[in-house]
């Protein structure tokens, strides 16, 4: 491992984080089971970002984000978690948030994300144009703009996860030989990564990925950030980026061992297990790397296993149809 | 509050128990969601417990109990969580456990027992007699008897729930009004009132029962033990003990403010909102604290109540109905 200064996240950003976001994040807990363990033959702890604010990781990031603004409001887009986390770390921080957000996103999330404190500017998806309408509010408001992934304080604040596990590993005696973690625009991946391998420099960081979204697993192998072509669906509404982000990819071309690819069955599985294992809510996309490590994607027998679950944002009535079919019990 | 040298528990017990359980059970985190704060005008805490090992509160007395017995093997009865709190902590200290079950427990609490280790003993609860199978266990085999509730270690045990609520208000400037937790033989009240109220002593601490189930609310009404009338059922299948505990009515009744019921309709929305709210998975019985805070059971307007999520232990297709039906979404 050969730091470099280039990079546009290192391990002091991420400890800077760390300081930013203490008494405000939750600090999940790292969470395995005994059965899982012996049905696997490895050992698996999962660390449980479900349960952080806004139900998933991406408070993080735009806690720090927001944070580093300087007390200008913020502006973001997102039809998803980046959205309530941004609301909701604006609140904190008593500063004005607008998420520009799908006319057609679903009712919940536009309700959640108001309901967090943010003003939400609805725009029609097939005939404007968001980068356009931020330019505006942001030139109007003198507003930041907060990118959901490609940003050095945004994946600063995502390594928090892997400090955490980081910590909990060195508490517990415990050296993981592999981390996965979702990748969307890899900024949680690269937060993690540059976390992990900081202390653990012989563990395997992957990103996890559902078919057709794999681009980060392409893109390592490739060498250069490749585009998923857009004709697959999934049911991870999360993990739905078109492509690596341009600084995440600079931190995960250097420190990623590569990427995991798990199909639908396999996420719909490892949601089943982490709710009848580890008693936790988990959406698809955030459920996609305990998903490849189940499935045998990556080598597990023997081994040390951290998978992190990194959201909990799932309608109700997809959960009760996961849980209802399957093996587990 | 006035400590009595001849109440069977204290707060160094549980502080002894806690360096007993330091890097073995779960430091369960204490959430919150402004959502739901924000809807109800109070500011709700939950403690969750259903992801501790074993997928409850239950493994922290079995463990400080099976760590007293002095390596002997140990027995116990039960058909639900403290069974597998007693066979895992056992496991954990390489000694031998008997469970003695009910031939007709679900086949789900057997299967865990046996693969958490414990060798299983049925008996037909309608023509055996579990206290005699007991008695001749643990004469042959030297074996201590671990109770669920009526034991010092197993209160302590329970009582670092509350040392943990205490230590997580502490570092987060937060004073508790009120504490539920849920009572069945009433060791996790006992403990969690014990630790709560040695540094919060204006804190009320409440029993939460289900309806048919209310013997402490009874009980700590009338000043002395009473019992349920056998003839109501209930869904919390973890709550349905006859009625209090002799050691820890002694406890408890010094201690606590009185107790709360709700009905079964109030522990489904409890469920529906641990899972909305805190992507929680939460047995029915494990619900029933937060299921009193919800239905107005107790005063919350305006003040900051703790409910203990005290498990999450339950079948798969009870949860996908419940999370089905209502308001929430």
């Amino acid at each position: 491992l050969h730091p470099d200064e280039d990079l546009p996240l290192s391990i002091e950003a991420i400890h800077a984080a760390a300081t930013q976001l203490a008494g405000v994040a939750v600090r999940t807990p790292l969470l395995e089971s005994p059965l899982l363990n012996d049905r696997l033959g490895s050992r698996v702890l999962v660390k449980a970002e479900c349960l952080q604010r806004t139900g998933s990781f991406k408070f993080r990031g735009a806690y720090n984000a927001v944070s580093a603004a300087g007390g200008r409001p913020v502006v973001a887009f997102s039809s998803g978690n980046h959205a309530q986390g941004v609301a909701h770390a604006a609140a904190l921080l008593g500063i004005r948030s607008t998420i520009i957000m799908p006319s057609d996103a679903p009712r919940t999330k536009l309700e959640n994300t108001r309901a967090y404190g943010a003003e939400v500017v609805l725009y029609d998806r097939w005939t404007e144009d968001r980068e356009a309408i931020g330019a505006r509010i942001a030139g109007e408001r003198g507003a930041v703009l907060v990118r959901p992934y490609d940003d050095p304080y945004v994946m600063a604040g995502q390594g928090t996860v892997g400090l955490e596990i980081t910590e909990d590993c060195q508490t517990r005696g415990i050296v993981p030989d592999m981390v996965l973690a979702p990748a969307s625009g890899g900024g949680l991946i690269a937060g993690v990564a540059t976390a992990v391998r900081a202390e653990f420099d012989r563990a395997a960081v992957l990103t996890a990925e559902p078919m057709h979204f794999d681009d980060h697993a392409r893109s390592l192998a490739a060498g250069q950030r490749v585009s998923n072509d857009g004709k697959g669906n999934t049911i991870c509404d999360a993990l739905m980026a078109p492509k690596p982000g341009e600084l995440t990819f600079k931190v995960n071309s250097r420190l990623l061992a590569g990427g995991a690819v798990a199909d639908e069955p396999a996420v719909r599985e490892a949601m089943r297990t982490a709710f009848h294992y580890f008693k936790l809510v988990v959406e698809p996309g955030g459920a996609v790397a305990l998903a490849a490590v189940l499935t045998g994607a990556v080598p597990i027998r023997g081994r040390t296993v951290v998978a992190v679950l990194s959201g909990g944002n799932v309608d109700r009535d997809l959960f009760a149809q996961v849980i209802s079919e399957g093996i587990n019990g």
